[in-house]
């Protein structure tokens, strides 16, 4: 028989508390356990920033149980096939988790940056832990604001120009996006900038480290104007936080031709 | 001299109060008059839901102004220069009650559903009326849950697979993906279900209407066995809520070549 259990995966927005939902606030009480399993530089950052969040939506007090991240080979010749073992180890330990610390019947949460949905893997760790058998999660997800989202208010823009589609992706995959498709680009987890090499002079970007923080940078302008300021202000940043994250919003100075202009 | 005004522009969710940030509701005090834009069939229902949400978060009190909206054609031979004659017209009424009813250093609010980045045009108008030069707004933007983030939370699935691109496109422009981007696309402002003519059978969607709100309706599968569903609920609901606002993430059920598999 499984043993039957209560996940929420909470998304908690950008970073700070005040992007938080009032459902995200709400999720956070009669929880026996939050589950974290951050890890790398950023590891003691993240952590203390959701301690804040919960010190201020959880005020009578929870738990924190951090899970060692099992090691993961960051260039294997099979992408796709290392980050899915990869995600199974995880599983196996947070169903240990799950079964010694917070037991039959009992409430366990993921407190997840920005929205669920959004590359992240906290859906895909419960679905493996679901398909394990050994548990039985009955799973909430709470939606969030988006990264994405403090980017473009925090420049107070909107994501594309009238009708056109927006395409989200990664660093890694930014040179592989299709011309009819690269109009209104948002790139994610980038750590090379790669802009730099796929952009032209004049296509324009809106970037933004930290985004929905206190410690937000924001710069925008022309490609060939304002990519070696964001260079010089990333590795500063990064140097001086100890950790980076950013995103950014490229856009082609030309419209498709099939919007009519 | 042009006059100063604070403008926020509000990201309130998809709807239901609780996907509210403490953010949006912190925005919602001290502002002089919410302006309103609604129209057509939702109107009442979109102004009542806005209403539920400022008696929550705005219990000192509010006013409510709404602006008549301007007409609009809506087969135009030019779609975007007609969308911006639009927008013209409206910044013009918007401009005469900021100055009648809001007037110098007063604080006005746009309530917009979702997220304001995402397929609204009030940062636009804003814009417009920025350039007008009569007012000097001083604009805020609180991002918001956009609805793609409540439909992938409804179905407590992520947005794409490990590493995948993601395409967010209106049902207009659908048929025009470019094969490399098609693999995770997010449709909305759809009136015509245009995946029944671009979907393969095995591909799979994610439904929803009204996501985030205590109507949500939602329906998944593959193409082929669910789209007559889909079709037939969309109908019946339009028909007993009045209107009908919905979202769906289509995904193609091969993965691209470059990712591996």
């Amino acid at each position: 028989m499984s043993v039957p259990v209560t996940l929420r995966v909470i998304g908690i927005g950008p970073g700070g508390p005040e992007h938080v939902t009032f459902a995200a606030a709400d999720a956070m009480v009669g929880v026996d356990a939050f589950l974290f399993l951050d890890k790398g530089s950023a590891k003691q950052s993240l952590l203390d920033a959701r301690r804040e969040i919960l010190d201020r939506y959880a005020p009578q007090g929870y738990r924190m149980i951090e899970i060692a991240d099992p090691p993961r080979d960051r260039n294997p010749a099979d992408y796709a096939a290392e980050v899915r073992r990869w995600h199974s180890a995880r599983a196996s330990a947070i169903e240990q988790v799950l079964l010694e610390d917070v037991g039959e019947g009992g409430v366990a949460a993921f407190l997840v940056w920005g929205d669920p949905a959004l590359y992240d893997s906290t859906l895909r760790i419960v679905d493996d832990l679901t398909a394990r058998g050994v548990l039985a999660p009955e799973v909430t997800v709470i939606p969030g604001v988006t990264s994405i989202s403090a980017l473009t208010a925090a420049h107070r823009i909107p994501l594309n120009r009238i009708g056109e589609p927006i395409h989200i992706t990664t660093g890694r995959l930014l040179a592989s996006t299709p011309d009819g498709a690269s109009g209104n680009q948002v790139v994610m987890l980038d750590s090379y900038l790669t802009f730099t090499e796929t952009a032209d002079p004049d296509d324009e970007i809106w970037w933004g480290a930290y985004v929905g923080t206190a410690d937000e940078i924001l710069i925008s302008g022309r490609v060939a104007d304002v990519a070696e300021e964001i260079a010089e202000t990333r590795s500063r940043a990064r140097e001086s936080i100890g950790w980076l994250m950013d995103v950014y919003l490229l856009r082609k100075n030309t419209r498709s031709p099939d919007l009519g202009e």
